[in-house]
């Protein structure tokens, strides 16, 4: 056992093959193109490694909270994984675009596109077939191969990490619990909150008529995007246009949650949801950070895939995020100090046997 | 002269008023809310400071290749504050949206969209008030008070880093000189390799018709793009479609100048313009960045201003960069080896006169 | 309420003063040395703002574990803050010596050493008077004005938070409970690590004698050093010689949260005990950048307030750690899967009452 | 040719083998452990591609400008990777010491010591066998295997990149030039520096009289320091010391070129410059860094290697930096307003042709 065969050095370090090299004519920055893709791949396969590890804890039907904080410390890991291969696009963009025409046509018709696990990984967090963009207009898998194709397949046919985050949020048990519904407390605070907004506003001296009917229709969306949550069938309509993805149920859930994360119990719940937000944003960051990049190398031209590499990454950026729910969820919270107080039977529960 | 009294200190520090305090119950999250908008806006004023500098060494007819290295230093020191203000969002971030409610009614109708400083900024860099977004169907300065709106409008006369930069670039000497013509030795160039490029995907096994219909089509509309910039009336035509917004002239030297980099008196140049490039990321990534911020604190809420700072921020990254056609001209480079030698008239002109 | 008043813009963008402007010859960068120590003083403002939150929820006998979560958010969003205001030496070094030299002489004897709130901050996180490095023959706050000086010497009569650490650690319930002692599970399990570690190297085919020797006397070493854990007098030896700094029964506590962090009721203990961790790290960090920005400036001279800089810095970045033992209970940690199971009228404890 | 086969994915991938994993009881965190160092080892082979660029390029007696230009990008790609290596670490953090002991006893006795490319980077740089710590009383490549030993033998035989920067600097034109000499005039001009300095110290009204000794007896070493640079005996003499390790031709250049760095021709010998002390700074940081992360993973335990791995990267982040020579010269260095101007004669000859 020494350093180099544990690591398999002599594999690692003799897979990087510049073809500008084997057609007789080095292009100096084909090695770093290479190696820093090569980067990538190994850190993907760390991601999808801690996915496997959240998937693993979530598939149980109880999350045991001594589990959870495994989970949440592994998706706390991707965020951070995450944040580094988007600053390694510092040192891809140390490239110059000619010294990237210099092998870039011995790459036809080769494509980052073509990354399985990057695929994988989107997959497994949840972006479904349905909600992706094509890609001239082709599905985003044929120009895999094969054997990748059908793995992402048989990736789409288990439940992915937002699936499970649903069925783990739906059965929080403190959202109703022992004659407690947390709605019933709720819907009264935040009907007041939006009620002294419009007043606020109509009473304001500094706003145009116009400004203030902009904010009073606003408030009004939200109301009724709230008043939805209170109703499966109005929910369900709204869940088919897209304006939600989660069920009703998680939904709640993560709204309690978010209000009450001080509790000891939603500490940890709090920070999945966090680190799912995070995540969702790194994504969107790597995908614009990606499409300036490539628009910074190519210009107006066309991939070596053959694709509009610049305007899917752009377009991917915001449509492929898996986790926006969550952020909507802001919508609806109101300040700590108008939080309805939980009964005390339910406030026990949420707290350690020794100091209970 | 001591630290506290050279820095104003005192002045410094007792500038954070939080308003929570004021009416009685302090917000904890509210002072982190005032420094990091304070510290925002120091570095804007720094920033400002640096493109000042990059003015006036522009401003002049000759631009010394002495001063010229300190317009660049500056330059690049505008991109790395960026990027620090870039990633202060992070420290943002740690401020969850509960925490924001505890104050935000406070702070109604103050927002960052007043932000003077900001404005300016995009201002002097070149971004003009017909390319702006409008903002809730007002112009992005009826916001600002009287005093900031004048101030605004006075830079609007002035001539922004991208006008200053294009009379640059429009009177690069080597383009044209002594009876070269840059533009005939590289016409040749460029037709052959889209030549080469079109064969290549018509003889190419692996693509489909469709496919190779794309490619094709995208290489014909690079090279339409390319003969147009050989005619003044066509060239003209494109740039009222927004499709180019530097004059021909500049466009033509930043080519020159991308090409032959590697060329003494063409090194500071070329930094000047990857400068720009990567001052226009990063406003891109702020504004990004700024916009996942407001969604994850507000969620679909109006902001304090009363504007859906969202959708606006999220547009402005896109709409609101100033140096695409920088970008854009990476279409229209060939690989290095393929490179038309400059004569030698020329390129002696480029070289230290020691060793010339 | 505006933006520009709210955050009292004209005061703050008034207070930039540049000494150089004053004399009649503005040395340009004199803006960005004073703009960057502005900002470094907003967060070191935010810096104590936060650690007075945490102070002021230690300071009760009994940390609720509501409250605890606070406690542990303001020292990550610490962390956070340490990580850019280190970040932000990437700015500074953007200045060259020789733009310094523009403006130096003018700030004599005026010294970074005579920031307040930095020594502030080093004084309520823990670092006592007797710890410090002198600082050319002198106390650190020789420099300081009288006021300055008054309220560090204040801030030292107050408990730190070190102290306040300790305290709490050794009020750890679990560590003995209802006939339960966390020792006697644990001397064993540690003797056996030991043990079988000696065994190991003994056995060891590639390893010198003399390697071996080193490896068995460092065990040894390490199992004086837990031995001495175990005894109040042989503790008290160790302690005044510098070994440790945090009492017995607190660094008792330490290595138990270490060691069971995945029991719910330990999670946030450990991520209290990380976060002391990284801000130990972070201002170990901004040291020794310090230093180095310091060496790159000036060279070999001295400080503009008279100091060997560089010496100071470099000495402060390992002396001036204040958590130093958080790190070293590392040594005395075992694999997960030797861990001795803890009873279960002791985890039970640890749970949440819904659940346990 | 597709992606996967592009990058050799097959064989990267599955080089990732978890010793636990192969021994029935995969530890979770032993996967991050290896694709981590996997990742390191990627990012070193790009940094030995870039600095053998470099090696090519000085490697000739005439460095030609356009080609100084590609080593200055090399060196300054080389500091971003390494800004990017050092931010691994926070990545590597996310693994906690228990995590790290489910597999570490796996490990021995590999070590990250024997990471060959490591030790190549430091030869390479011009770290020299005589000036490395000694590792467990054993020279630094006593670990490693026969042929890696005689790999970084064969390099140490090699001009390194401080020897060849050290010719190149010696042979930089303009520091004697025509009848023109360089000390002449700044000899003059550092000595009425140090005088004034002196002056204004004995002057000031704040300082005592032990102060004033401190900073006059620092200036008088430096005056000695400068005045040593003038004299080849008594540099050696300093040399033999360990002061300077650069030889005094090649100092007086980087003092020249520091001074004059606004000079056209020497923008990019500044550029170089100062691309070496960033690297110098890089490697410490990774040091320090690397320090912090072994002792809050194993505390005061000896590493797998069997060594006091904290102590001897501790002590390498001071005692292996290679550049050391080009801080110090700030020592030497004068406001850009009393540099003494150039004769015309030799100005002219940095400049280019078309504009001298």
């Amino acid at each position: 056992m020494d350093y180099a065969s544990y690591l398999k050095l002599d594999t690692l370090l003799s897979a990087q093959a510049p073809e500008s090299a084997r057609r007789g004519a080095e292009a100096h920055d084909e090695m770093l193109f290479i190696v820093i893709h090569q980067a990538y791949e190994l850190w993907f396969k760390q991601i999808l490694h801690e996915l496997e590890r959240v998937a693993r804890i979530f598939s149980g039907r109880v999350v045991d909270d001594s589990e959870l904080g495994g989970a949440v410390h592994a998706a706390e890991r991707v965020v951070r994984i995450l944040q580094l291969v988007v600053s390694q696009i510092d040192v891809l963009e140390t490239m110059t675009p000619m010294d990237f025409l210099e092998f870039r046509d011995l790459l036809v018709p080769a494509s980052g596109f073509q990354s399985e696990q990057f695929r994988m990984i989107e997959t497994r967090l949840g972006l479904t077939r349905a909600a992706r963009l094509r890609f001239d207009g082709a599905d985003f898998d044929a120009r895999l191969d094969a054997g990748a194709r059908a793995r992402i397949e048989a990736a789409e046919g288990r439940p992915s990490l937002r699936e499970e985050v649903d069925e783990w949020l739906a059965r929080t048990p403190f959202v109703e619990m022992g004659g407690f519904d947390f709605r019933t407390v709720y819907d009264a605070a935040i009907e007041r909150m939006l009620k002294a907004d419009i007043e606020t506003i109509r009473a304001h001296a500094q706003l145009s008529e116009a400004e203030k009917q902009v904010q009073i229709s606003s408030l009004e969306r939200s109301s009724a995007m709230y008043d939805a949550l209170l109703d499966d069938s109005r929910y369900e309509t709204l869940r088919e246009t897209g304006a939600w993805t989660m069920s009703r149920r998680a939904l709640q859930a993560a709204l309690f949650i978010f209000l009450y994360r001080d509790e000891p119990a939603l500490q940890l719940p709090f920070r999945m949801l966090r680190a799912l937000m995070d995540i969702d944003e790194q994504m969107a960051l790597w995908r614009l950070r990606h499409a300036l990049m490539v628009s910074r190398m190519i210009g107006r031209k066309v991939g070596t895939g053959g694709s509009s590499g610049y305007d899917y990454l752009r377009g991917s950026a915001e449509k492929h995020r898996v986790f926006t729910d969550l952020f909507a969820i802001a919508t609806f919270l109101i300040p700590r100090s108008d939080l309805p107080k939980l009964p005390d039977a339910v406030r026990v529960q949420m707290r350690y046997r020794y100091e209970g």
